[in-house]
């Protein structure tokens, strides 16, 4: 076994704070130093639109584990308020903001993302805000009382989570986005739920870019391509890119997530790297993806802390699985999207189905949309579920499915639980394979 | 292809109207003869207790189909309220109670089930019954005014959700079982919650047999081994056993259950069957089992349908998945319990853990018990779950992971939804392959 009796990580969220973990665990006499330039550790970033909704009425709650729990308990030496500003990978040392010079044997990148910030004049009005940091957050929360019109620019997965969290606190709410449609994570027609669900509750302005962000004293004008809304509150929810400028020398995507290997070991033999600032390897890709999600970081985070430490473990990839709650909607999706597995340059094709979520008969029923996504001859490429009922784990069997690398077949046969208040007697997913079995057959016959 | 111009199927319900209506798919223009000796074509059985419970407005509401709807579009001979009284498989003919003999070239038997009876006497007196054919669902639903105490025997899921229908009439139920615990279909630490939860609505007599039925005038005197409790109402919910009597040649289990390969077809070259009168495939035990749900019931029919007119189909085999609504609790499960992999002579270990359904921050959030069953070197036999929140579909998970021969590492590595609103960050699934295989760390340690 090699000794890492110096293991550095950068950032202090859920992928660093299990790496840091993992490590300890894997060498319980090597130095473990965890940077973080914030003030929490590793809290519930994904739980911020509910704090700020009111759904959870404290943002403490999203704290995992007090710093002490890391500090004390597991002999982490956490330095909060502490960011790293250079990293020497010849000399194998990281500078910090407060001119420490510090040694690792093993370094641990976790220093995550940032939301992208268009380069547009009135950004740093303090009227405009960003989701991402749990202090901003807390910061924000205590101004909503005070917000009567809110924009919230991008309509992916946070943005429409952010809408309903404003929605929530009586705010009125329109969301901007560039692309005609919301949630590129799904192809259009289950899209379409989503947009239907969220015009439901707010203004939708899309297929029109945001143009400027004019801050004058009652409100932000917000300039669109096509005119403009006033506001109290803009929302940027235009994603993230990952924090990885102090390396450069490292292998990475083209916007700048660390490839590495399932050891989550990058180009450099003594760096390691986890959560939002990596590419992971996507199984039905077959290569490098950029994925930022909670899971991934966590099970990554704690390989890499093994790895960096000495021992041993892997990470084998992922499939891309994520849900959204949107209103009163549940959209979820895993593996590829029909219009992602063409631009992957794959045939493929794609089979949707209404299916109800339960026995018809069945009080709560809900139609339940299915779409899967598969080749020609029936490899399972996808699938996207969206629904006010049943959506959330099923898509989870597909996850599974894919995983598997299992055919629409396969999917058909699976013996899945049925009763009356749970689901109709052929499962969605079954109702849904099924059809793609049936216009497969009919392909054949032509 | 074989020409079948005469298909015969036994038994209108799922499996062999599903059997019926492929094989008229399959074979435009075969025979396809029905007898069924009930009322009503293939309905949801399943639904009958909710129906009882008054949660279903009508038992029509759990029929799928119309008898037209077969008759007429899918031009299939139904004949309800026809018994088949005899089979010669030699001269391929089938006797009916109306006196008519029916010639076959393919026969599909798809008689199902018919409930266990204990052999004392009391059982006829018209205030016992047993659950399974609508017309006496429908008969009963009408009587339930009258029935202020009710004796369910029987503490298995059908037992369970009478109980649970009988409560939501306002009956005071009482349930008995011969063994000292409900729900054999689960190991006894997750039994040991629906144990609990349906003692918060009824009386349980557990560990005490059914001696006798004494039918009073004003009541049932049910006789126990350790005492006595007086019903208006007395349910039979001992389970089943296959409808198999007219074809005693034929291979099968001891309990009658027809052994059928994976076309469906039986020992006998023209006689294929489904449903609740065949054994299974079972893919974790590598070998037959008598598992009669619905959802097999409904796509080994097809498949049996589509043989006997000639096509070709297979049914590759069950996990033996399930779910149990139990009062406010939902208990599911697949593949092998400890009990049942060890009685199979195989080396099975259990990890049970307790998780939240959703992020412990979020409301909702429900304890959710995840039982895993498998091999000392980690392969996947069976799991449960039992919970309040969230287990329905995360069965099928499971249930896909046994499908695909999956092991503990390859659980905990699947890539499984999250959002705060549908699961903690780490699913309880992949907590509790986690938790095996750090069991599993320790135990090689040693």
């Amino acid at each position: 076994m090699r000794v890492a009796s110096r293991v550095l990580v950068i950032g202090g969220g859920a992928a660093g704070m299990s790496a840091a973990s993992a490590a300890r665990r894997t060498d319980p006499s090597a130095t473990i130093t965890v940077l973080e330039h914030g003030t929490f550790p590793s809290y519930g970033l994904c739980g911020i639109p509910y704090y700020l909704g009111g759904v959870i009425p404290r943002g403490e709650d999203l704290i995992a584990y007090p710093a002490e729990e890391f500090i004390s308990r597991r002999r982490i030496d956490l330095q909060l308020g502490t960011a790293a500003t250079g990293v020497d990978l010849s000399r194998r040392t990281v500078l910090t903001a407060t001119g420490a010079t510090l040694d690792f044997d093993s370094l641990v990148l976790a220093a995550g993302a940032v939301p992208i910030v268009p380069p547009i004049s009135g950004v740093d009005d303090p009227r405009v805000v960003t989701v991402r940091r749990l202090e901003d957050a807390i910061a924000l929360h205590s101004r909503l009382g005070n917000v009567r019109r809110a924009v919230v620019v991008g309509a992916g997965y946070v943005g429409l989570e952010m809408a309903e969290a404003l929605c929530e606190r009586g705010i009125e709410v329109t969301i901007v986005d560039r692309l005609p449609r919301v949630l590129t994570t799904v192809d259009e027609t289950v899209a379409a739920l989503a947009q239907e669900e969220a015009g439901r509750h707010c203004s939708l302005r899309l297929g029109t870019g945001l143009v400027g962000l004019h801050p004058e004293p009652e409100f932000v004008r917000v300039e669109l391509e096509d005119g403009e809304v006033l506001a109290d509150l803009v929302v940027l929810a235009l994603g993230v890119r990952p924090s990885t400028s102090l390396v450069p020398e490292l292998a990475a995507l083209p916007n700048g997530a660390l490839l590495v290997d399932h050891q989550m070991r990058t180009s450099h033999e003594a760096v390691w790297a986890a959560g939002d600032c990596v590419a992971l390897h996507h199984l039905v890709l077959a290569g490098p993806a950029y994925v930022p999600l909670g899971p991934a970081a966590n099970k990554a985070g704690r390989v890499a802390g093994i790895e960096a430490a000495g021992g041993h473990a892997s990470f084998p990839g992922i499939v891309g699985t994520a849900v959204v709650k949107v209103f009163d909607l549940t959209v979820a999706h895993t593996g590829l999207t029909l219009a992602q597995a063409q631009s992957a340059g794959m045939a493929a094709q794609a089979t949707e189905i209404t299916a109800k979520s339960r026995a018809k008969y069945y009080p709560g029923a809900e139609p339940l949309r299915v779409r899967l996504v598969h080749t020609p001859d029936g490899l399972l490429l996808g699938g996207q579920l969206a629904g006010k009922d049943g959506a959330a784990q099923r898509i989870d069997v597909v996850a599974a499915a894919l995983h598997a690398r299992m055919t629409i077949d396969d999917l058909a046969d699976l013996d899945l639980a049925y009763a009356p208040p749970f689901s109709p007697v052929y499962d969605p997913l079954t109702q849904a394979a099924q059809s793609a079995q049936f216009a497969r057959a009919k392909q054949e016959a032509r």
